[in-house]
């Protein structure tokens, strides 16, 4: 029995698909201990968005600790913090029509911001519903968990999960629906049951939830649904953010304004713990303190979050170099659908938050434990564990990609054919 | 306008009481971008234990990054993992009779350490219901809000707060009322309105709530009434473990067995985001992923961790060392107290986490002003910020301690005499 | 100002409908003091399914109470309550194959029946989640509020209103989309957010809502989706039951079997408070006392019921009145649909549960307000209060349906020319 | 198998300790239906204080049906009701300083009350916990539930229980302790995890709770504790009001002024369902129909209340009466106690609110149990049944009485015999 067995928790999961013990790590490359490479498909669910350990980061970052650069300072100033601050603020914010917003330091996780964002809505509202969305994924302390669709997270909580309204997501209903109207018609009607909410939570892609992705008309749709009916407009864009889709948020292709927005994942760049709300300034009405935590502000990810906004959205290169990556992604995931179940597999999602669903959790189970066989490090997410997810890093080369999708045709090959032996 | 001022939430709090930009730091020093030192009686609210960037652990953390060691895998297994899980078991659970203890990596802060706990300690009893204490901190996030006293914390969330019954800690209900006597009485009354808990959850000393040490007496009352009423005892040593009260975990000296014990703040020994929660084997029911985050189990965090094991907890010097500090200290504040106010001042506290009580914030605001003017980061805690709060690294020597006797000698000196023109 | 304006609360809703004080009542009628009569298209809002005082019922009331029998004997065995529950079983259980349904007496009102068929719902099953639909209504006590889906009335409750999912019920998603696809996608999907429920609570004829009735395929729908996802059937019928839509239970049409039935309203047949649920043996795994109330089990409503029960239930002669006076009223109705507004109008509902969907509650109420000055009570229901609505005594004359309709003839023409004016 | 263990529902529970089946009752007597006699020491749980169907209620009663007065009308005015605002604001109201109280007819039940008045102090003070009291009982339904302490209610619920804090209740942390110092220390301290309440909850003698009755002393300064705080004093005299200590309401002695006052059970003083809350007009902030209910205004209710209040409460007498009364029954329960158990047993309670308080709930159960065999209606009460509660009518004669006591003497004579038997 290893330590891993013997001390650690239950609770672990990851490791349960990727059983060996992986030591370093470079760009889209995982190494163990007893020296195998795996190319990363699943980059940190996402918090990877620059690969592991980029070199100009980790110079960064080396050199700040060298010289004995604050670690731990609370929410106190430190020069990383007005670093960061100016460079999201220039880099961010300002670009992008949003130079009123502030920066609000959570703690340094995705569900402390959600959880932050949560209670200024209700706080700027003064009312304590929020709407959130069928197989949306926000974290699972108690304020977020409410918000969260998973029931296998949700029944862990062993109290009510208060005043949160459920909405279907965009398709939820089938083609043609639009569920903004259902949300609209609950809004004006006084006895649906709908208490006028504070706020809408969405994430423009689901990660989590099956890599879901809203179409732009619907997400302006909510947009509208939320101006008309006084509701702040929430994207947590946690997982999604960062350029995972194409651009630095993920709304942007969708031109709609969200009031607030979640930041976790890859803002730091580097893997560190980290996290932001960032809002209009007229919404900014915390007390000092209100809500507060240890590690909020964690130095070490100002230092590599400011670098790498630096390097990589000073212009629009990234941007185009994210598309044909998710371009020549998309294209192989779409050719593995024709090749081995145009009726029953479906390419999902946005950019390089990309996928392929299959007809179920056991079909995906198998591609990807024969593809982590063959050195791919890749996971499924969705209620059922049924999509294939390529979460691959930002950086990732075209060989690499091209490496993937080998392994992936390989597996696919081989769940299909079993697939089609247990069906006739 | 500074960029804080401009863009920082308004949320920002201890930067408020400290009104400069923190540049360099080392052990018990802070300086400035404008070359200024401190000394540090903050201590990150008790996460810098071994002092800011302490030699040894920059070295071996320096070392992991240069060596592409494994920034971030999610919950996979790493070798800095293992060898953390290794370096905790045998230095810190074994020799306390705890080999049998589990280790959970949760979300890298303390409140989500503490939802953990609590949701594991539902989930085990099948229970809602968990008994905390007035003046209690256990975090900000919904559900371990709910355990938290502090009613500018409480008042920001928006929603109800379930499932959490408050009990009169230690001395609460003045000298000679055992307050775990009300509590059992409570526990066997059908009709007392308290619905059988599923735990306690403790801090053996309340760092927010004003440095209030409980008994050892009244902490092993209080766990003979878990025993004898079927409850999991979970000792939040958040704050007053890592050996900021003289031994490793708060509660040695009372000579307890917790079930369950939430670790954060200096448990990275380093000021990274860490945190854990450390049960017995049989309350592990767990399923894989049940309780998750991105950045549970921090892999820069486990070697900085592992390292701080090695060096300050292999032998009892480390133990020595603190207590004679502790004496060191606690006889400056009690000559504090006596010279500037034997009626009205307090000392509280116990080892490291000692400060003294004011009759008021207004006092104790004052002092901890002036003392920053003189050269000392220190702060304030309690319900109505009346304690003075030496939070000093465990690391730091004599000689500063005594220049923050001499400075507080100062504030209190000056503060005292204000007082004294007030009321007469 | 008079002794209602001086003394009783603003919370006073029905009396500023109707500014008169009623002092006497048979049948259809009400006597005001002043000695004018009012038709009754109100009967208490449902509880007069009799009419008001119907003298066999009076005559067995008053010989009942003559004779000193038991007024109130908390739930302790009384004869009434034995002949109540015999006639009750053989009456109403037996003949529709419910002969192994118990009957708990609740407290006397409707909402304390669904609060206690939403816990003992929960207690079999373990699970917190009820089902709840759009434009329900189910009482304003906190357990059933969470049920009910008016703002008004939840908005005053001032605390979170737990465990409540809202699906849209029959028609709220547009013709041609059957809402219980949605609700068993929903459970079907593991993160859809909505926990495995305990159970549904429908109204078969959504009274409040604005007499919404559910298609008799869509009832079997909804409970097939109970059986095969484990959930309970609960009928509310409180307001749709004793008769009202033309059988004993308003879910007879349908031919669904609920698992628990609430009754109250017009259970008594007088008008007095008495309420239950009824529910298949297998669920009655109460306690003693579990829940309680000081007038649960009310005698005088067991003398008035059994007699109730055997006069109008004991064949089928009641059923084919009712059916004839619906189809009398749902014409004249219907008529004046045709007359007033075939584009705008629309009649709503089911039997003698019916009424006319005006395009908003200004029209709806202006036709009230003038049938009042004319002789008749009524009143609006539905979200915007825009719905007519005929709650006429089962016992009604056809010529007092007819002198209502002529009123509300006389009101709509009025009604509808004013509304012309207005639009052109 | 009887119609009661074949259809009714389990969780009946007076009818268990008194299996027989009763017919008829006038005054202190319930007659069965095979003609044996028992005097009534339980009084419908305090809902009979004028006995048993009182002879000139029950005539007001049936002339009032006989002409045909209206029996059910909703919340329209009615002469019935105008009759008995009149007669409580000058009976009642007026002659207790009270002449500003409006009056709310809520759903016929204590618990509606309960829900009503905390709705209401939740809207007026914008806030929304409530302070309770340990072994307070305020009812079933779900928002009175959460301030009831019965666990065996509680745990019936199935959902969280929201918002209410519980503070021992007078007596509970032992002779000496003053609670309200305890709720006023958690008031002035943030810190203490009693949110800002909007209302204390109390019943001067906790009826279900085992008889205790608060101090006069111990209720002004919870009152004055309110009025310091801002909190509104709501008091539950639902069991203890309409003259059971001896006076109308039960606060007199002490000399509070509550803001809320709920009352039922005895007020229609003929066992008819009946509540109102009564509160000072500012406070009377209800929108129309905000909180409401089928059965509210029980047109019956009012008739035989209005003719309660006329004959019992136009002068002193009945005061006197009681006073009478309650010394003669506490005299005779002291005796008891000395003869059976100076030691053990204790009187309890206030007026004739009075009772024995045994060691044990065996042992009071053997006295009720023989009690009734001896042809005494009698029950327990307390958090362990350890109390036999002497809930009289006040009407009753001292001959009764004296039969009771004589009954009660030979059940506490064996009792306690067998107990003295077990304990040697």
């Amino acid at each position: 029995m290893n330590i891993f067995e013997q001390v650690e928790s239950e609770v672990r999961s990851y490791c349960r698909s990727f059983p060996v013990v992986f030591n370093r790590a470079q760009g889209a490359e995982l190494i163990t201990e007893d020296g195998r490479t795996y190319i990363d498909f699943l980059a940190g669910a996402g918090t990877l968005n620059y690969g592991h350990n980029h070199p100009e980061l980790k110079e960064a970052l080396i050199e700040y600790i060298s010289s004995e650069g604050i670690t731990h300072g609370l929410d106190m100033h430190s020069s990383a913090k007005a670093h960061f601050l100016e460079t999201f603020h220039e880099k961010v914010l300002k670009p992008r029509g949003m130079e009123n917003f502030r920066v609000m330091f959570t703690g340094p996780t995705g569900t402390n911001a959600v959880e932050a964002a949560m209670k200024l809505a209700r706080k700027v509202k003064g009312r304590s519903t929020i709407v959130a969305f069928t197989n949306g994924f926000h974290g699972c302390s108690g304020g977020a968990l409410a918000a969260t669709g998973n029931e296998h997270h949700r029944g862990a909580m062993g109290t009510s999960l208060n005043d949160v309204f459920r909405i279907p997501f965009d398709g939820y209903l089938g083609e043609g629906v639009d569920t903004t109207e259902y949300l609209e018609k609950l809004l004006n009607d006084p006895s649906s049951g709908l208490d006028h909410p504070a706020a809408v939570i969405v994430e423009t892609v689901q990660g989590e939830g099956g890599l879901n992705a809203a179409d732009a008309q619907w997400l302006r749709n909510l947009e509208a649904v939320c101006r008309r009916n006084d509701m702040l407009l929430i994207v947590d864009d946690i997982q999604a953010g960062c350029g995972r889709t194409g651009s630095f948020f993920s709304f942007e292709e969708a031109g709609i304004k969200p009031d607030m927005v979640t930041l976790s994942k890859s803002l730091s760049g580097y893997g560190l713990p980290f996290a932001v709300v960032t809002y209009r300034d007229e919404l900014d009405i915390w007390e000092p303190g209100e809500h507060n935590g240890t590690f909020r502000g964690n130095n070490l990810a100002f230092v590599t979050a400011a670098k790498a906004l630096e390097l990589f959205w000073s212009d629009d290169s990234f941007v185009d170099e994210i598309k044909q990556k998710a371009t020549h992604l998309r294209n192989g995931l779409e050719r593995l659908v024709r090749r081995y179940g145009p009726e029953s597999l479906k390419v999902n999602g946005r950019g390089l938050m990309s996928g392929i669903e299959c007809p179920d959790g056991e079909m995906a189970g198998e591609v990807i434990r024969d593809a982590f066989k063959n050195g791919l490090v890749i996971e499924t997410s969705g209620a059922h564990d049924q999509v294939v997810k390529c979460l691959v890093p930002l950086t990732i080369t075209m060989a690499q990609i091209d490496f993937g999708l080998d392994v992936l045709d390989k597996a696919f090959a081989k769940a299909a054919a079993k697939r089609e032996r247990k069906v006739s």
